[in-house]
This record gives structure tokens, sequence and C-alpha cells, in this order.
């Protein structure tokens, strides 16, 4: 009566990683000033212990543009400065390294997030579901978020509206993650933050249905009168948050947590129920 | 860039409909005497004014039950005297009312839900995804969750347990439920209950993310040594509750609460934002 079974996933090289999530304050248009902030930032976690360093949705660049050609002089190649340096930090420390950046190809602006490891970018993706006014400045992507295997488990990689659409989540954790990682920028759109923001509930309620680490590094730093939720949070494969949302949801701030990704790779609950293997795929097909 | 939109909903009778979730104590075994209580509440749930009723899952029978053969002496065919009492309720009150029982067919029995309005049985459906030792006891569905178009919204119905598969309420929600129902049995895994349980919290997320109601009629008594949850809630399409968890779970309580149906049949977020249009179909193929 149980769907299939997930793919296999491979042997853990490490049971427990530690992770970090960069909630940071870009400044719109400083380029090289938001990239510095971030290494700066990357090599804290490191020497915190992080094996998976997550930074902010378009921390290259800041976000509120005014229009796409504000965008263009902020945006990089996939090969340019900022993913580069990314990656160098990755080889240095022997981490993992995702964050949100302003790409430009064949002169589009695309709100992209690369994930490099010690062995050099492993993908880069670029953000499906469009917010608001980014879809008058950035081109939609044109592939599905995609799945990485490296030495700090199989991550998911999605950016923060992505998280809402569980095509994207189940779909991940289906093809076997075992974190699910979103740099993010989210606009406050009620004046005064709630005391649990809707963001970070669909966070542990998307690690609690799919038994997967879910981490959202958000930003803060006022932008062209915008502020940001600050919903940043680690989210354990039951759905409790380990670190995060920060006390002060306005203010730069670094969430670490250790999660035990063996957590993640048994779907089983109690004696004789699996959250994957009790999927019904019979009657409603393959996700 | 997004995908289909769901099929156009009929126009709303009523736009704005009240809910009851009857978080009612059955005994097991005592059948007439459950019956006898649940029409005693969907009279005082319409006397509240309330257009939709919803009593937790096998509401006929209580839920620990031993083996099968315990089922089965509980048991009622989908016309028998439980589902039919209720659907007279229904017809007599003006209402829709759903509710869980404790169905037998060609001997075998099912953990079943049935919805009638005063039309009379609309649906009958059979818990798709069965939890802990209901698989020793009951078959499993062969049926997709249905979605009934009544005079209170067109709404989609299961149990407990399938509310934590994304298969089920998403694909409600694209269908063009205007509000999802859960009569639900949960039973507490730990010891003391959370300020806030996962199950509300999958409840408020699953609304947020479909721009849907949700509806969950839990259960309190202990039974056989077993205590629940009670964590029924009515959560409007923002993700926010209406009315629940209760205070108290542990006691019998009704909660009732206003929802614009017109409300979940708007998708749209903003100027530029549908949840259900933004959907990228064409990456992902539909759900």
């Amino acid at each position: 009566m149980s769907g299939p079974r997930v793919a296999s996933a491979g042997p853990l090289v490490m049971s427990t990683i530690r992770i970090a999530c960069l909630q940071l304050a870009p400044i719109l248009g400083d380029v090289e000033g938001n990239r510095g902030r971030a290494l700066d930032a990357i090599h804290r976690a490191a020497a915190d212990g992080a094996g998976l360093i997550i930074l902010p949705e378009l921390a290259s660049s800041g976000y509120v543009f005014a229009d796409a050609d504000e965008a263009r002089a902020c945006a990089e190649p996939a090969g340019g400065a900022t993913a580069s340096a990314w990656a160098a930090a990755a080889a240095e420390l022997g981490v993992v390294v995702v964050g949100g950046f302003c790409e430009l190809d064949d002169d589009r602006p695309y709100n992209s997030a690369m994930l490099a490891d010690p062995s050099g970018i492993r993908a880069v993706y670029r953000k499906l579901h469009l917010w608001d006014r980014e879809k008058l400045i950035f081109e939609p992507g044109g592939a599905p978020p995609p799945l990485v295997d490296t030495v700090h488990g199989r991550i998911g990689l999605g950016i923060c509206y992505d998280l809402l659409f569980p095509e994207v989540t189940r779909r991940l954790a289906l093809a076997g993650a075992d974190v699910l990682v979103f740099p993010t920028n989210s606009p406050l759109l009620a004046p005064e933050p709630e005391a649990a923001p809707m963001e970070v509930a669909v966070a542990l309620t998307t690690a609690y249905q799919n038994r997967v680490v879910v981490a959202v590094a958000d930003r803060c730093g006022t932008e062209r009168g915008v502020d940001w939720v600050g919903g940043s949070v680690i989210a354990d494969p039951f759905g409790h948050s380990l670190a995060g949302p920060p006390d002060d949801r306005r203010v730069p701030s670094m969430l670490i947590a250790d999660v035990d990704l063996a957590q993640a790779r048994d779907k089983r609950w109690g004696d004789r129920n699996d959250l994957i293997g009790d999927r019904r795929a019979d009657i409603y097909g393959d996700l």
C-alpha cells in the first residue's frame, strides 16, 4: 500500500554537522563591501566550527532595486568575483558555502544562489518563484532547484518564496535531501513583526512534514524604506527550532546549530510508520 | 511562466460561513452513546449558527481498539445508524456535517469519514494514510480524498495523519477547495502537551501555503491510557488561528469561527503574486 521509497542516499561521511545561518545587512549596490562583509562572516562561522554556511538572498547586491538596469549594474556572472570569492573561502576553510547573488547572463539579471564546497562551485540556481517587484527586475529561473551531495550532507537549495511551494520542498525531500537551505530576503509586509512570523512556521512545518533539516538565512537592515522579517531559523528534522529566529530580528546575527543528518535519513516514526514510505503513490501518483 | 490556474469554482452561495469544530470525548465501544452525544453537540453548534460542523475521527466508536475484531464489532455500513443520524441532522438543521466513523464493508473495518448536507450523504472517505496500530486494525482506503461542493463552500476532506501529506492538501487546494476539514484523533506522543503542538502548526501552515481554511476537530478523553493532543483549530486562509487550540485541551469543547470563503477563492498576494498562479508547472509538472 505504500509508495516507493526514496532512492537510497550515499553513506554519510559525517553524521553530525554544524550549520551557520548568517543574517546579514547587505548595502544596496555596494558589491565589494557586501562581498567583504560576507567573507568576514563566513570566516567567523568557520572559526566557530560550522561546516555548512548559509548567506541571505542577494547577499552580493542588496534587494530593493528600482529597475532591471540597476540590478544589471550590480550583477555578476556565475563565475564572477563574488561567487569565486565564496568558492575560494569554501576551499580554504573546508566548508560548504551557500549564498544568494545577483547573476548576469546574456545581459539578463537573475536572482540566483550558488553552492560551493571545497571542490568548487557545485550548483548555481536561479529563483523559480519571483516575489512582487522581482518580476519587473529579474528573469525567472528555468531549471528545478538543485540537490547537491556534499561531505556535509545532501543539500537541497531554494530561495525565499520558493519555500512556500510544496512542489519545491517535497520534491527535494523525496529526492533524498537531508537539509533544505533557503537564502532569503523576507520583506516585512505588516508594520510590526509578529511574535512568531509565518515564515518561521513554514520552515518548521516543512522540516516536520519531510523529516529534513531546514535552514533559512534571512536578512536585516532597512533598505529604501523596506524592513525585513529577520526570520532566520535552523529547524531540526522534527520541526523544532534549534536556533532562531533571533531575539532582535533587525540586527545582523549568526545562528549556529548542530544537526544529526542520520535523523533526516530515517523517516520511520514509531514501529509502523514511515513519513515517506506511508505515501500512497498508488492513489495520487508520484509528486 | 506560471502554472495553470485552478479550475474556476462555482459562484459562492454564501461568502461567510460559520464553522464549528466539536472536540468530543467518545467512549470506546459505546456506539449508541457516542451517537447521541455527537447529535447533541451538532444541535448545539447549529443553534450557535454553525453551517459547517465537524466531528472528530472515529467519533462513532472510539479509537484504541485491541484488534480488528473489536473494531468490527463497533463498525457500521456507510448507510448505517450513525451516518444516517448525522445526515438526518444535516437535513433537519440545514447544515453540513462531517464526522469520522468506524465503517464496515464486506466484513472489513475502515477508518472513514462522511460528509452530509441537507440533500443527504455526499461523500464517504476511507483514510488513506493509517497511523501506527491502525495498520493492524483497518483496511486502508483506496480512493483519493473527496472534494464536495456544498452551499457552505467547496470542502476537501481528509482524516488526521492525512494532513501531514502535501499530496493530500495541495491537491485538494489545486482542485478548488475553500475549506479543508480533518476529523482527527491525535494521540499524545510526548508525556506533556507542548504549548504549541506541531499538529496545530501544520494546520496553520497548510492554510497559509494554500490560502484555504483548515478546520481540525481533534478529540479528548483518556482511552485505555491514551491521551490526546486536543489540537482542534480553525485556521483562516492567511494561516491565523481564528479559534483553538482550546485553553484546556483535555476537555470537550466547541470551537466556533466565521470565515469568509471569498478570501480562499482569491489567491492573489499583493499586485503581482498569486499563490497558485505562481506555481511553475512548466518546470515541475502538475502535482
